[in-house]
């Protein structure tokens, strides 16, 4: 067992706007953070005000330009004027230039030549902007159309019917299946290939705007489990030619398009396919000329389902074989194949799970990407031949680690927090290992009493995993008192709340309430990340069960604490944890006395399609499960306070979960408490997020302290 | 002061289910009632099953016939079955006809030949459904347009293009002014006046229907203060030509057709115009026939407002002459005038109100009339006689009195309730004043252990008028104990809440709370009905600033009495009183401990035209007011707890006043709670209700006991 030990006595009580997103001294108390950016194999410190190389050798900086340099250049060319330098890249390694954007515009600027070398002036509420350094074009969308400027300055609308009910170049199936962005430029940027989604058929969610003279309508398509989805379809245009061409993908009801890739040659485009019910996939390559369906290179199937998040991955040393990841052996690995689909070799295996794959060096025929295979807890770099399988770590074997490859691949930035560490950043030399640290933060809560914070396992109900827990005692705990605990709960799938990241991963309201006299208690049940397929796929139909039964293994340890008071256990969570909370609140309601549960899922009915199918199959093919795991027919059961919080116009977990939970309550004489933040979406941002938990923490207050 | 002492010992103590509309147990401790219906001048007594004829000397009841007899003509014609007689009537006092209705369809059975007379079969979702007894016309709307079915059975569809934009037959003016229908048939049936509304122009407020397997919106139009409002014409058709002449009102922007009456002869429609200021009315005469605008009797205006509620009357015995409602002289008032408009005289006056016309003694030439002379918390009969102006009372002096006239006027039947009486009806012969009484209702929570009930007055802020307040002292009162209190308030127009009524008016909750040890207190601040015009007006621009400062002379009545806590005040109220308790809790945050406010009015500008603005003007006319009343300005006030509840579909204080306040309190850093009941509208209904009222009566268990 970990343990972290705080300190008492003439410290600064911790209050929710020192630690709470949003909180007026919130920033003040996040550890220190570098902002880099590699040009080339140099490496750039980002500040608001200056770029400055740092000596890879001796961390020294020498400014390669300020913010007045770039805003004199930008507005001799009238392009306008940025506010700041975080967020710069240097797209060419061989150019003095710098890509630099206010949101408005984007340019290109020759620091040197003291040019603009290029620009892009954003209409209003475009969005989805992407440079593409290889051929110089831009792309973005405005209106639900596609427009690019190509190298030549030349614009091309490469849509034109986009609306409410057809979208181009966005995200779809709702950022399921790893897909964050709708436009895909080929490795030399000649093809843009770009998503297109019919979502006429789905129905509007009506969600309502109370901040307008009159309240107004505020549609938002949101095809509900088991109800009609949308139909996406893939496209390729070519600023040569002005043409487009779709992918010759069929009917695509009922399917997903997902990781779009392109091969070296530009030739190919890559898709995995899945079908509705989300337990079939296919590797499917197309012509990108011609949209023809060339090939599909395999299959992959599993009772369950599968979830390809990751598209495929060209060696650059060798572009006839690609890298792809999936979890059939049960973690997520890598395998190498050949452009045909012929399966080479496993690269990793083990149980353990591969978390990303950050780049290679072409020169050592290095794979680089981050695991957690020193620890569940724990994130770390490695260096993979791929011909020879051998592995080598990159950077210490504690904590969170994000790392960034140079150009070249001789160089990482490996950024790093650990239970102990508030924040590192180092440059590593990828042959040698040798480390230069570029910025150590300092913890800037060590002038506040902070509460002692232990991580340990306990096991699962199925009597035989290991579960991580954390808990967070009162600070000045006196173990021969009895407090009141809290267990705060999230469950659901991609996430974990327990790890060796800053006081063990635990959020700014647990310490704030250890400040109060309260434990805050955390384990990652079975159905969460970063611990293998079974683990996670347990709950695959009844989502919340087998949850439910591995926080009650929690609270089980926590009863078995003297300094426990087991008549005052409280629950909180948000999103799945919201509907962990109001599980269980309803299905064991003599085990907490108080519930805060913030937009929860209620009904998996509510719930969109792709994440809802995948773990609970639609509620035609699996009435049972969804009956078992509605917390309407639960609602009779409430005992203890709970109180539900949603946001006004929460666009994932749409406001009909909560109401009809409310309804239900009402229907069934129980009495649950309830707030609202209109305006809201799925968390609260801004202030907001500290009334909030002075909100949770006052009901904690009122009804369990 | 009067008292009515409560008992105690061995008796059942009072549950919500017993005392709120809704509970199971509600209606059996309801007093019995009796329904009547006059038939010419016999009473006839309805029950579910049996309608009986009352002697009105002896009071001995005869059947005339039960509800299988009337289902078996019925069904021996199809036309259905009805379920109970409480409703039906019998429009010829000549003839053995009685009109029943199952709401599918209405008929006129003749129960001494077994034959349906009539019949009508409504559509799916008809409304508005008229019988005219006098041409034997039917009429109802469907989907918004009018149909008409005449005595020859023919059917007219009077309009066609009604739809959710135009709507036809329906009352208008959002019930305000009077209006509670929209046609109106002449006095011997020929012809038809009916509304027309266009409120294209006019916002929908956008509804939500959490109930539909994934949310609907329902749109319906809310003409907000200040904004655009809808169009009102006025039709009148005519059966035996099947036309329509629409009355030439000119353009109809912000102005109010109200109060329709017809001449005797039918040859003219009477309608009173408002402007959209209301501060200026006139009794306008129109053509019948070809919808001329004939003359402007006459013309009544008001620096604040005026109200007209009532339409003219004819006198039975003189159609030249008709009597004319207004509150000109500080109370309302009837006058008669000639049918040119040349005043002829006033025929009641004095500081009390008419209440209602009830009716007319051709042979006597009498008025009757209820009002409120012999003490504001008292509504009674009296007999007017038009020549002499020589006035009787009708039944005692007690209570509230309902009085409903047979044929001749020379009967009426007069129910009433006090605060000793639970339930009583008489028929009363009106030349002689001879008493028989026909029902006797015990008082149905007698074995309940019930509080003392005490009415009183205190002086008004003005230091000069009376206010009227009631206690209700907590069940085993002791009075040297201290008790938390309730203020429960209303506090608007057209509203009390102190009278002789059954408990003085106590409502079900009021006796729960005390039931549980809780003081109940109300006061009819100025601004509250039945106290003349400036009683009600001195609010006028700033609604609530005058009547809290009455709240709070009620609040210091309760510190003076020495068993009350004054530590322990709580406020709670709806609607009107939702906006009060808001307003007490946000203006004199020490006063109030706990306050729970229902349908709160948050801001006038989200309120619809025809209320808000005759009391507050336009939030262009009386930006200060708007200002000064608008509670999103004092959110940041709140100190104690305060409970808000809001019927989620409420489309009389529309959703968005109760969440624009939780916003401004979220912005403000302050913490109000928040329930909501999903699908219900401005008054909670049914099993609700006692849910409700649970919800209420712990909140104030968890913060005020």
């Amino acid at each position: 067992m970990a343990s972290m030990n705080g300190m008492a006595q003439t410290k600064k009580a911790i209050t929710l706007n020192d630690v709470i997103p949003g909180g007026t001294n919130f920033r003040n108390l996040r550890p220190e953070y570098v902002y880099t950016a590699w040009w080339g194999d140099e490496c750039v410190e980002l500040t608001v005000d200056a770029c400055s190389k740092v000596d890879k050798k001796t961390g020294a900086h020498s400014t390669l330009f300020g913010i007045d340099k770039i805003n004199s250049i930008l507005e001799k060319n009238k392009t306008g004027k940025i506010r700041n330098l975080l967020y710069a890249a240097f797209p060419y390694g061989k150019k003095t230039q710098v890509l630099v954007t206010n949101g408005k515009f984007y340019a290109l600027v020759d620091w040197t030549k003291e040019t603009v070398v290029k620009e892009m002036i954003l209409p209003a509420g475009a969005s989805a902007f992407e440079f593409c350094k290889e051929s110089g074009c831009f792309s973005y969308v405005s209106s639900d159309n596609i427009f690019v400027v190509d190298n030549g300055g030349n614009s091309h609308q490469v849509t034109t019917d986009g609306s409410h009910d057809l979208v181009y170049g966005q995200s779809v199936h709702r950022n399921e299946f790893g897909i964050e962005k709708g436009t895909f430029w080929s490795p030399k940027g000649s093809l843009m290939a770009f998503y297109r989604m019919d979502q006429s058929m789905v129905p509007d969610y009506p969600q309502v705007d109370i901040s307008t003279r009159i309240a107004t309508l505020v549609p938002d398509k949101y095809p509900m489990a088991g109800c009609k989805s949308h139909v996406v379809s893939v496209g390729v245009f070519n600023p040569a030619t002005d043409k487009t061409v779709y992918l010759k993908t069929g009917n695509g009801i009922d399917r997903y398009f997902t990781n779009i890739s392109w091969s070296p040659d530009e030739k190919s485009v890559f898709v995995i396919e899945l079908n509705r019910d989300q337990n079939h996939a296919q590797l499917v390559r197309y012509n990108a000329s011609t949209g023809d369906k060339e090939a599909v290179l395999f299959d992959e199937k599993h009772e369950k389902y599968v979830e390809p998040c990751n598209p495929i991955v060209f060696l650059p040393w060798n572009s006839g074989q690609f890298i792809y990841q999936t979890r059939k052996d049960g973690y997520n690995h890598l395998y190498l194949y050949n452009v045909d689909g012929k399966f080479v070799k496993q690269l990793t295996s083990g149980k353990f799970e591969v978390k990303e794959i950050c780049g290679f060096n072409n020169a050592t025929k290095e794979v680089f990407y981050v695991s957690n295979e020193i620890s569940p807890l724990k994130q770390n770099a490695f260096a993979l031949n791929v011909n020879t399988l051998k592995k080598r770590p990159l950077g210490n074997t504690e904590g969170i680690h994000t790392v960034a490859l140079s150009e070249s691949g001789k160089f990482i930035t490996d950024k790093y927090n650990s239970a102990k560490v508030p924040f590192k950043a180092d440059i590593i030399n990828t042959a040698t290992g040798k480390q230069r640290n570029i910025f150590t933060a300092a913890e800037p809560m060590k002038d506040y009493e902070m509460p002692e914070i232990k991580v340990g396992t306990i096991k699962a109900a199925d009597g035989v995993t290991d579960l991580y827990y954390r808990i967070v005692l009162p600070v000045g705990f006196d173990e021969s008192k009895k407090y009141p605990a809290v267990v705060y709960v999230y469950g659901g799938p991609h996430a974990h709340l327990v790890d060796d990241s800053r006081f063990y991963g635990a959020r700014g309201w647990d310490l704030y309430m250890a400040s109060k006299g309260y434990i805050v208690f955390s384990v990652d049940n079975r159905g969460s990340e970063n611990r293998g397929l079974e683990f996670e796929n347990c709950t695959f139909r009844n989502l919340g069960v087998e949850e439910m039964k591995d926080q009650l293994k929690g609270v089980d340890y926590l009863k078995s604490l003297p300094y426990v008071d087991a008549n005052r256990l409280g629950v909180h969570g948000w999103s799945f944890g919201g509907f962990m909370t109001t599980s269980l609140m309803t299905t064991y309601p003599d085990v907490f006395k108080v519930g805060v549960a913030g937009g929860p899922v209620i009904d998996w009915k509510y719930y969109e399609v792709m994440y809802g199918e995948r773990y609970m199959d639609t509620p035609e093919a699996n009435p049972e499960g969804y009956k078992n795991t509605s917390l309407l027919n639960k609602a009779a059961n409430l005992k203890g306070r709970l109180l539900l919080i949603y946001g006004g116009n929460d666009p994932t977990c749409v406001p009909q979960h909560t109401l009809s939970f409310i309804r239900a309550c009402i229907d069934n004489g129980t009495h649950p408490d309830l707030f609202v933040y209109p305006g809201q979406e799925h968390n609260m941002r801004g202030l907001d997020r500290v009334h909030l938990h002075e909100h949770i923490t006052r009901y904690f207050d009122d009804f369990l302290k």
